[in-house]
């Protein structure tokens, strides 16, 4: 009888293929035995669960908000049930089991006596936290550690915590909090993954219907529904990386208890793999271990996060994809369960393999029609350089107002940045270490982000509900070695303006790599104010224009939409609309040259304005103003990374650009930007906007004749040799 | 002949103890037998000279000042030249000894055509190069490449370039050069070293007499004076520790022949083994592989630099001592010689140990009575806590005016800091590489570092005769775990006002690590207006006053001497002198508490004002400004780490400090600083400043009775436990 429980409870959650249950001296035997990820993950769970024993069982009445101490309690006891249940499973020590079960019946005990948290904050009010959220994270994880521990209760403990905490648990997710669960939103999933697991433990088909199905059981809403609708078909969650990191756990922890209890669904598999794909892309959005910033995200968050060990373990439980063994290497963390073991099996046993970062198409929402987000890659390591044009759609309310802004990663550094969430978590001096007032005026605003600002207002005014119903089309992608694109439009950012925006990574004879040409272009019928702003990271080191400078009394940028928090340290009129200008980073030089078709004002500035409590950042920007009174304007530039300085060895290197000028005309709709090298070596980059691989296009101009097929290329221009 | 004039050229300059002149083929077959890190040198040294002799021999007449392009030539000569030599010696490839032949031949031809050199700066002018000082450094390093390679030339090759090349630059520098060869200066002990070098590869006794005595050999002058007389007796260098490692190495490298041509003069134990000591303190004075950036600087300057690897390299040869192996590792560089392939083969046999990084006192000036720097460490390993304390003298022209100035490392970094030299070393944009403008107007400036200001002047008046005629006494230093101190004090600074600082790192119970009690007294008949600068690293978390924020219009602090570069955030009066600031850095937060003996004004500010090139770093500081009418001034401050943020897991402890008050007293001379923790547990420091370590002491301050002996002591007060 116990056995058969056993193989139940092993059958829902996932048993270890090692000797369950054995006798505490063949555990400690055969732990011995471990690989060392696994190893060192059992120590790290006894050191906090024997610590929790050591406490002894604490469940408070539900009181204090997000934060306090019964909502950190419990959020500790629910790590302490899964970790002490799976602890029990590896080693065999029965104190584990005990101390689950004394909790979980501590719990039984308060459970039928709650109502709405006290400190409910709007209607989604949980019963032991808060927010309803939270009490779907506790029984995800709660009902794991209970799976492992069950058996070794008596009859009557376990019909009392099946009955009073995981019944009504689910009850309450289920059918109290109806709203929630039959939402197409993240909190679902994490209800449906609680309800669902609980379901496969008690045996309740019930429950797993409703989960999987939604209330109503006709498929509409629940688990599978979410699959469809949450991700793009590339694996795309809107809100951003940092919140796709946070949504995949409760899809992946529930789908592997599907996979487990009703293999016939193939959920692995179903709608063409979407998880899986969702895990690859979780990390393809990532540089170095972080990920993108883009939209409200915490800059420090990296791979090395709960939700991706889980999630990296459970992929190569279904895959054995040895790629994804250099993600947990890189994590040096794995979970307590079958998956774990087999990655820390397999990477001790050096089966390891690099993750294929690589160029690719992101689109955006569920049926891949709300834009996109495009990365090019080029080079491998951690120092590659890596593109990211933002042409994706809001992404609810974490969304920013930064329709096609871009960013660049070069040499393990973020060279031109996102701003990522104003937002200090968990520190109590900064707003409790809640979002903060700065994330909506500066974090949130375009001129905080590298897009087009025009009249200097937010995109869509920064209506969220308008900047939902809208998203940019992605018009063409490339990743052919040597010449990448990505071109997008978006004509609803502001009324009657329509902008179009090419990024291209080309490589030129002459020029070391990265270099980006970014064309920008806006038409209007009525005249405007356009603001091209660049977040760019480093130290000035030079700029060939002579600017009026503010070095005594430093001047704000403008009242509102984020221009308030924009120091303005110089600004230059530059009445051919060019100029350059060179930074250093890590050792790397970087230039922004640009040319536009009119006068500019050229603007160098900082963050941090209007920020009495210290809460910004303070980052250098550059901004190019055009005012066009007939609406048209164009920006076209190039950021070229040159040279080195080794401070250590004391040696420099091409601290200047290789650039002598750069130009850029627009011929029958070509854009074509022409560089003059300081050896005199002379090329243009056009561009035709022509998605036609094979449609042969020329333009002439200056004297040159320029031809060339499809949608971008690199031309070499007659010129000889200038300076040696 | 041939055998005999090898084995000479080896005893001059250090023969490699394997074979040596060996067929190509068994080199090939030694030098893989070669430990890793002399292998890698090889390589490196290959790839560097086989790209010079691709480029053909390129020997131009001197045209061009530094960084230009016959001086960057000449340099990259001397380096092939020394690699050359060694390389044929290792490999015993007879290309390297040819390449470097004919390379000389061509300096033989070049030399005697040469006067003074047409980029002349000032009266200590070079021949190859604009300053003699280069020329210096490449006769050091020429001669050692060709020592290696002399015995293969023909008689009249060897006796033309003898006379021709080595003889004229000996007789440049030691006769020409006369004023500059008989200097106490480190320019002098380049010219001693070339000098001296030649002397004993070419047999010629009356060169070497010069060099180690002075060219009127009455020992007054010349290298063995200079190693008496440029580092104190502890082996600091005074103009700090990034000219110490500049100075360093031509005294290693002559030493080094000197012990093998004349083992009888025991160089390596002249003045106490002070050649020996120098290169320990060179590497004491860094943290995390990069020294102490105090007085003219580049901050990136680490362990990692040609003139260590040499130094490691001589030192471990002479002393064996397994500590210096793991700077060697850090290093991950050698050099082509005997003592690298020791190094190499050592390492690559397990011996390296830890190296002591530890408190200590390094008395300054050639007696050791120009004041001191002191060095408090705590902890292991590159994340220790390391205070430093500048009480030195001046430094020379480089030295900055910062008496009593301070710094703090921990967790990695450098929490209180200097701001270093304001230079972009060999950037061409940034003043050609040259020390720029703003290094005299801010990097100088006592309000750019950690110390007490008068009247908001520099100390000295920013004079560096002045400066150099006096420096801060040393009062007392103690590295006694749990309690370690630095007290000093300066009279001259400023006229009229003596000043006194006392560093104290305490462990305080209930409180974290580091703690840092900085006590600074100033006394003056006249009223003063004092403003003591805390130039720290991090973003602000909160401040426990008002200020009055300059939010929409940022003006500048002062007109001059430095105070024109400093922004102006906000400024808050406070009237019990008190106040608190917590920043964090790297996942740790920092609180910086004060009590003043009156009212404060209490500014936050950062750098970077007037500097329209954009040449400074912007970074913050708190400034506190005492007006004192009977120009006595008292500042107590605790720096307090506390906590930890971690991003990636989402955890933040004890983000607020742990310190509910501190308050500040001084009765009967003593200093009491007492600290209510948020506990409610109360201590006291005391310090009665009485060197006598079994003196008691003892005060009575608002009901505590507080005794102690000694110098200093952390008393426990009555109080209870507030707060759990």
């Amino acid at each position: 009888m116990k056995r058969t429980a056993l193989l139940a409870a092993a059958a829902a959650l996932g048993a270890l293929p090692l000797p369950a249950m054995a006798a505490a001296p063949q555990a400690v035997e055969a732990q011995q035995q471990f690989p060392p990820l696994f190893a060192a993950e059992i120590e790290r769970a006894k050191e906090f669960v024997d610590g929790m024993i050591a406490e002894g069982v604490v469940v408070p009445v539900p009181k204090d908000p997000g934060g306090g101490y019964t909502h950190e309690q419990h959020k500790r006891n629910y790590r302490a049930i899964q970790l002490g249940g799976q602890l029990f499973r590896v080693t065999g020590e029965q104190r584990y089991a005990d101390y689950v079960g004394q909790m979980l019946l501590e719990y039984a005990a308060l459970y039928p006596t709650l109502g709405d948290h006290p400190a409910r904050a709007n209607q989604n009010v949980g019963r032991l936290f808060w927010q309803v959220l939270n009490d779907a994270m506790w029984l995800v994880h709660a009902v794991q550690g209970y799976a492992d521990i069950r058996d070794t209760l008596s009859v009557e403990d376990r019909q009392r915590i099946d009955d009073d905490v995981f019944r009504r648990a689910a009850d309450f997710l289920s059918v109290d909090s109806q709203r929630t669960f039959d939402r197409i939103h993240n909190h679902a999933t994490w209800a449906t993954a609680g309800v669902g697991m609980t379901g496969y433990l008690l045996g309740d088909q019930d429950m797993v219907d409703r989960a999987l199905l939604g209330s109503d059981k006709s498929g509409e809403t629940g688990f599978l529904r979410q699959t469809e609708l949450l991700f793009s078909p590339d694996g795309y969650y809107t809100e951003g990386p940092y919140y796709q990191r946070f949504a995949l756990l409760p899809f992946m922890v529930f789908a592997d208890a599907i996979e487990r209890n009703d293999p016939g669904r193939k959920i692995f598999e179903h709608r063409g793999g979407i998880l899986l794909k969702a895990l690859r892309t979780t990390v393809q959005l990532s540089y170095r271990g972080y990920f993108f910033p883009f939209n409200d995200a915490i800059r420090d968050k990296s791979l090395k996060t709960a939700e991706l060990y889980e999630g990296i373990a459970i992929a190569y439980g279904q895959t054995r994809d040895p790629t994804l063994l250099s993600i947990a290497e890189y994590q040096d963390r794995t979970v307590l369960g079958a998956n774990g073991l087999q990655v820390a099996s397999d990477l001790a046993a050096g089966k390891a393999e690099p993750f294929p970062f690589r160029s690719l198409l992101l689109s955006d929402g569920p049926d891949g029609k709300q834009g996109a987000v495009a990365i090019l890659r080029r080079g491998e390591g951690p120092n590659h350089t890596a593109l990211v044009a933002k042409n994706s759609s809001q992404g609810m309310g974490h969304g920013h107002f930064d329709k096609l802004a871009w960013q660049l990663y070069d040499n393990g550094n973020e060279i031109v940045r996102d701003y990522g969430a104003a937002r200090f978590l968990n520190i109590e001096a900064k707003e409790g270490g809640r979002y903060l007032p700065e994330n909506t005026t500066w974090a949130k605003a375009s001129v905080a982000h590298n897009t087009l600002v025009v009249d200097q207002r937010s995109h869509f005014d920064g209506d969220v509900d308008v900047a939902s119903e809208t998203w940019p089309e992605q018009l063409y992608f490339s990743d052919a070695e040597g010449l990448q694109v990505s071109s997008a439009r978006i004509d609803s950012a502001y009324p009657g303006v329509v902008i179009r925006r090419t990024l291209i990574m080309p490589d030129v004879p002459g020029l070391e790599a990265p270099l980006v040409i970014d064309l920008v272009r806006a038409d209007s019928a009525d005249p405007h104010l356009y603001d091209l702003p660049l977040h760019y990271s480093g130290h000035i080191m030079e700029f060939d224009f002579a600017p009026q400078s503010h070095v005594a009394n430093r001047p704000v940028l403008g009242e509102a939409n984020g221009y308030q928090h924009i120091w303005v340290d110089a600004e230059a009129s530059l009445d051919d609309g060019r100029g350059a200008l060179t930074w250093i980073l890590d050792g790397r030089f970087y230039t922004y040259r640009f040319d536009s078709n009119g006068p500019l004002t050229a603007i160098l500035g900082e963050s941090g304005a209007n920020d009495p409590d210290f809460n910004l950042r303070r980052e250098p920007l550059i901004l190019l103003r055009a005012k066009r009174g007939n609406g048209a304007a164009r920006f076209a530039s190039l950021l070229e990374a040159h040279g080195s300085y080794d401070g250590a060895a004391e040696q420099t290197v091409a601290s200047r650009s290789r650039v002598e000028n750069l130009e850029h005309d627009v011929i029958d709709g070509s854009d074509i930007v022409r560089l003059t090298l300081k050896t005199g070596q002379r090329f243009a980059i056009a561009v035709s906007h022509d998605p036609d691989p094979a449609r042969a296009h020329s333009v002439s101009l200056g004297g040159d004749r320029i031809a060339w097929t499809g949608f971008a290329a690199v031309v070499a221009l007659a010129g000889g040799e200038k300076r040696k």
